[in-house]
């Protein structure tokens, strides 16, 4: 037993997470834009007592139309979808901070945790692709460039979000007092990338903030998650690289004044789960004789920079040399896991099919429930973002299978600790800073009265 | 008995549109942010079988927030939160063009088509306020120059919604084919205000293209209307006035290769609603008694450009000259409104409280029907664009008092016509401009056998 509480978030993509699930007899990829299917998600989810569901997004079309499920809807416009549908399971939708303007972003997640009842979460990204700059007339600003950006741009939007203090709104109907103008703040931001005047059109919200995820794992990655994050989502495929990785982070946070408590570290895990393992090992075979290899050839080459052809299915990936640094954390990843377990490309292929550079775990839900027992108890992880390969069979399997055996070992909780995200993430509620102290006495005081 | 059909649109607004709504018995102000009040209106629009609702909206606070509910939710946001509670009506969301970027914007309302299942309508707005322009640190642009981009904008919009042709999802499981790229198509804009790669990366939706719907009375704004909207929102107080708009409005379409029967002209009226004239006279005093002059005057003074105070508020509006045309049309009909009915300031006010410049009619179910009726049959309007004194009240009065009257006049339906939002406005589904001829025949001889 441990006295420590696992988070688990749902990672929500189409019909599932591995490259051919849209192929497979457990999938109906018509589903792509039903907003059914993605309520019967947060259902299914919710009745694990998971703590959260997310989101991905790009803001162009990548990948190849013609051999995966692609061309979905927009996180935002179907989180609230889902919101109403739901009463405890956290909402986090990705929004880049490149393409858009601080104002918009602040409110339209203000207007989620308002609708969710304090629900919402913003995985914060900076858009890697060129092909999304094509879309917004702009050439792809450097990575450098792109977390300067997203540095000032959250700053912006937590002032947009603290600018209405906790008390601002009256409603005294006979004074005709609606608000005390007086805790309603311009911010008057005058910066490098953005001028905003505020104050926010939207008052503040049950969580004050709304939960802020990031996933980067470069160098500015990992500082800005250190300074920002509450939550982060990673890849990392060994123990070794897990820990490495959380003890990086977690280590970079106290040059901002926080504390490792103040941010959970998520790994993604694909759980293949059979009640037997041949039988999980049959479902990830099944799956892997689905993939078309030119479309994981064309993501490969992508990622990694290197152009290969079906020539190369049966070779080694070709020697290139990695930087340890920089922008391109995910295709080190890869070709590390290429080289130390001396992969063909086609071979490769077949693992990351499964989850893009994510650790594909296939075995029984013991054998699943022990990777992740492994990786909490050791300093790898606070919980896992969970990445089933197909949806909503793989979600279902996770949650009636996985989630019980979690919670006989007193890993995982039985109910909700709370109604907001940031109550069952166990993390607090930040203050306005626009707040006088001795007025938040004053308010503890109406409130304990 | 007529051959046409009456269509009406719910304007929601908060706690209602009055603007001394918040402090009246009928409302609870508490309920600004919370996502189950507008479910309840949108149901009862949609047990009054309404063709939409509509939400406004402005990116900045606006109005003095101490005597006004102020700081609502995003309209994108909550509509989708709409859409998962009702079946039939349309939902019509407000969205700037100045300060927004086109992929998103036809990303999130074409999200917003598929979760409704086609019944997305947008709203488009220029953004003419200075607040506005301050959020997003630039100077507000000119009239001329936001309807330019505001023209642009639509190009690209319609472009991206296009981009997907109606059978580009192929999903042949067997076979390894999602989608035709033959059949998804980039645009390479490359224009005045915008580049815009494309395609889109959601596919086509229910009705091809979400409704468009316009609101701007000025020259460009008419002439933009003619071109694009589907629908058309405006103030006209007068039965004469309302010939002469829907007139000129309609005449304007010709140039653009339309019909008049390809837009609606809603005008607003803001019902106030008794089971006797001395009953409705009653509840519209008990508004205006619960006015703040200084409200009231801080509006007119923004909205006339006259500087006013409470010393004026027992005289006659002050002398001004009225230019006929230009950006600032709900300026003239402010004070040509003054002039005609030879009102003090103070009772200005009262006459603006209700409906901000539309038009406010007391009276019992038969003589709202009346009036609706007379424009309706007199070429003044397609049908109307209701804006209830107070939320949800006046719109349960509506539908529960005034939509009868009307079915059984035969103006106006008593079933829907359809399932999107097109289909009840009876408005035809665009195609997408990228289908080859050939493959549209080709597609109807599949959907035909």
């Amino acid at each position: 037993m441990t006295t420590r509480t696992l988070h688990l978030n749902a990672f929500l993509m189409g019909v599932g997470h591995h490259e051919a699930a849209w192929r497979h007899p457990r999938t109906e990829p018509a589903r792509l834009t039903d907003v059914r299917h993605y309520q019967q998600l947060a259902r299914v989810a919710e009745r694990g007592r998971l703590d959260s569901l997310f989101l991905a997004d790009g803001l162009a079309l990548q990948g190849d139309v013609r051999h995966n499920a692609l061309g979905g809807l927009e996180p935002l416009t179907l989180l609230s979808a889902l919101a109403t549908v739901t009463d405890h399971i956290g909402l986090i939708a990705t929004v880049s901070t490149t393409y858009n303007e601080p104002f918009h972003v602040a409110r339209k997640f203000a207007s989620l945790d308002h609708i969710s009842g304090g629900r919402a979460g913003w995985n914060i990204v900076t858009s890697a692709a060129e092909a999304e700059a094509r879309n917004f007339g702009i050439e792809r600003p450097a990575h450098a460039d792109r977390y300067a950006r997203a540095t000032e741009f959250l700053e912006v939007v937590t002032k947009l979000w603290d600018s209405w203090e906790d008390d601002a709104v009256v409603g005294d109907r006979r004074a005709g007092l609606y608000a005390d103008a007086g805790r309603i703040h311009p911010l008057d931001h005058d910066g490098t990338h953005f001028r905003v005047r505020g104050p926010l059109n939207t008052s503040r919200t049950p969580q004050g903030h709304p939960l802020l995820v990031q996933a980067g794992s470069s160098q500015d990655g990992k500082e800005f998650a250190a300074r920002f994050a509450e939550a982060v989502f990673t890849a990392q495929q060994t123990l070794a690289e897990g820990q490495e990785f959380y003890a990086d982070l977690k280590g970079r946070m106290a040059r901002y004044g926080r504390n490792p408590g103040e941010l959970l570290v998520l790994p993604g895990i694909s759980p293949i789960i059979g009640s037997t393992e041949r039988e999980a090992l049959r479902l990830e075979k099944e799956l892997e004789d689905l993939i078309i290899p030119a479309y994981g050839l064309a993501q490969l080459s992508h990622m990694t920079g290197i152009e290969l052809s079906h020539d190369d299915l049966d070779r080694p990936l070709p020697e290139v040399s990695v930087e340890t640094e920089g922008a391109q954390s995910r295709r080190k990843l890869v070709i590390d896991l290429a080289r130390r377990e001396n992969l063909t490309v086609r071979r490769l292929l077949g693992r990351l099919a499964g989850g893009r550079g994510h650790r594909v775990v296939a075995g029984t839900p013991e054998q699943i429930a022990d990777e992740i027992q492994v990786w909490f108890e050791n300093g790898a992880a606070d919980g896992f973002n969970i990445m089933p390969p197909t949806l909503p069979g793989g979600l279902e399997d996770f949650v009636d299978h996985v989630v019980p055996e979690l919670q006989i070992r007193g890993l995982f909780r039985r109910e909700y600790e709370g109604r907001t995200l940031r109550e069952n993430y166990g993390l607090a509620r930040p203050a306005s800073r626009y707040a006088a102290p001795a007025r938040d006495e004053e308010l503890d005081a109406v409130v304990a009265s």
